[in-house]
């Protein structure tokens, strides 16, 4: 059966901070400038999930709808919206930078068994990530 | 010669509704959710036509930009514009999901000789489908 | 106090055909073009609801948001999402142009005691109809 | 000569809380949802400043560009971009809802003596908050 | 009859550059900046154009959309699109800036007799100039 | 070290026109149309400039994003911001077509080292040029 790519597009709304703990003051303020403000700042959040498999002949679907959309909220939207990430324990060790909150939704849907292909994070306008499992 | 992928989009709106003949009326309920109402619904659909080839060195073109237009407009847009997809003979036995009009659009293009390489509908803000032909 | 005007945009997706009773089919044909075509097509609408009130010193808020959302929702969303607006009593002697379409929504939220400034209707990426009930 | 009316767009990225020192803990979750979190949350904010002006016969401006730049930038986003704004002196009596921002960013803008117009702030991708300092 | 406003969007492609006949070297350099570059630069524009009528009750239409899309192309489009504007006799004497050439949509469109309410030009993604006719 | 892309988004306007030295004046007109007016046009091109790499598990980037974007703007932004690209060197004997233009940055962006992935250009709205290299 042909195999077909389904994107789908949620959005959350999070505070964050960049600060590592492996790194000095002075590295920390130089790296990540204005995102090493203590007090932290936030972003509305996108991320485009895609998930793959071949058509159903039947229901001409590719993939369980339901299934994709409750895994995502269950696992990522309801964590991470309105949430400061810096406080969740999945950021307890790991700076949220948008790299690294890309691969933790990769992992995090991963576990819950969707065909995932991609995910991508939109942090501002112009500022995305992409994570592909590899 | 270097090669350039060309996208382009086009924009339809349609009427469809989801119903699988192959499906109980529960089972078309439950799986379509609202998209199965009998009245049916549409859609502002948008295409992402995606070809590709070596750049002319002469003419700084990788396609016959009007070839690609014409192809589109003749085999899709004429067609699915301001209609309703599911009295169409395209869709006679197959289920006007995203995914199988991605399918379509891809044959149809392919048949008119385009140098494809993917077809990504977008029936609603957050949702796309992407095909490519495997 | 001061006064502040709060936008809320919804979506929803519609079939509808542009038909009216009162002209003969040429008229109707010419008129509407292929918006009169028999089967219908349809449309992802958005609406930008606005409401106007003074800002509450205590809460920071100027209208009552979940009243906002759920009046939206009774009235406009669980109505038209979905359906094939032909096919409603509210427009069984109304065209669904997005002329008449505003102004039900306008008609609808005042119902529901909302304190309404404008209702703004996309029909599609290019096209806006507002209505400011005068 | 004829008024033109320019508009621009500016975004930052701030944390926020919704949380009104006048409510009781029950009130304020009540309230604000989610927005109540104690952790915070955030967003990207875009502001659309409106100024109006006649148009210069000899420039064929009707306003000081710059002038409009470096005030946006002096007084809202060297001040709001990647901060709290509930650690801000401008918030700490004043919940800082979209409402209260919009208000805030008027009052600035007014005392830097643009010829303002209107202030849209967006919040979200289908939230919008426009005061005209009336 | 409730009066509805439609506003349609038009895009076209234009170079232009800003420099004003009546200011010295020094004058243009300072005031326009980057765009006094003698070579020019360009554009993707698009209007809004916004007409006002009451809405027909056998029609549901507010206004004759194909009389506007043909004022707008033969008017607006037809000249500007794929042009310098500064080489066209409408900005022989006039900067083409923002601001003017909403003035001169405004009164090309006036002159084809639509029923004008405003016109808005967004000349980059951030950047908006409205005319009222005011 | 999981791989992850970064892509960032730029914005540029800039004027240009299509005309080959190579073809006759009925060729040039024939292929490109209006887009090879004698005084040119322009656009607001977007680049999105994709860059991959391992992601640096102290400080959770995969990339020096000051370094890319102070290599796209040297080596791009300062040198086709408002300019017109038929007069600059780098086309001097290249048609500046959206092929042409997102292969010269895809050089320049090597020259300076990026770890690029691929160059993804918008002319319009509706056109996209993607290279990668091959």
């Amino acid at each position: 059966m042909p195999s077909v790519r389904l994107v789908r597009r949620y959005v959350f709304s999070s505070a964050h901070r960049l600060h590592s703990a492996e790194l000095s003051p002075e590295e920390n303020a130089r790296l990540y400038g204005k995102c090493n403000n203590p007090q932290g700042h936030g972003h509305n959040y996108a991320i485009e999930v895609a998930v793959t498999g071949p058509v159903d002949a039947r229901t001409g679907f590719c993939c369980d709808l339901t299934a994709v959309d409750s895994a995502v909220r269950r696992a990522v939207l309801d964590r991470f919206d309105h949430q400061d990430l810096n406080a969740l324990p999945e950021f307890a060790r790991l700076v949220p930078t948008g790299e690294n909150i890309a691969r933790v939704v990769w992992d995090k849907l991963i576990a819950e068994g969707l065909p995932l292909t991609s995910v991508r994070l939109q942090e501002t306008r112009d500022n995305f990530f992409e994570y592909r499992g590899d």
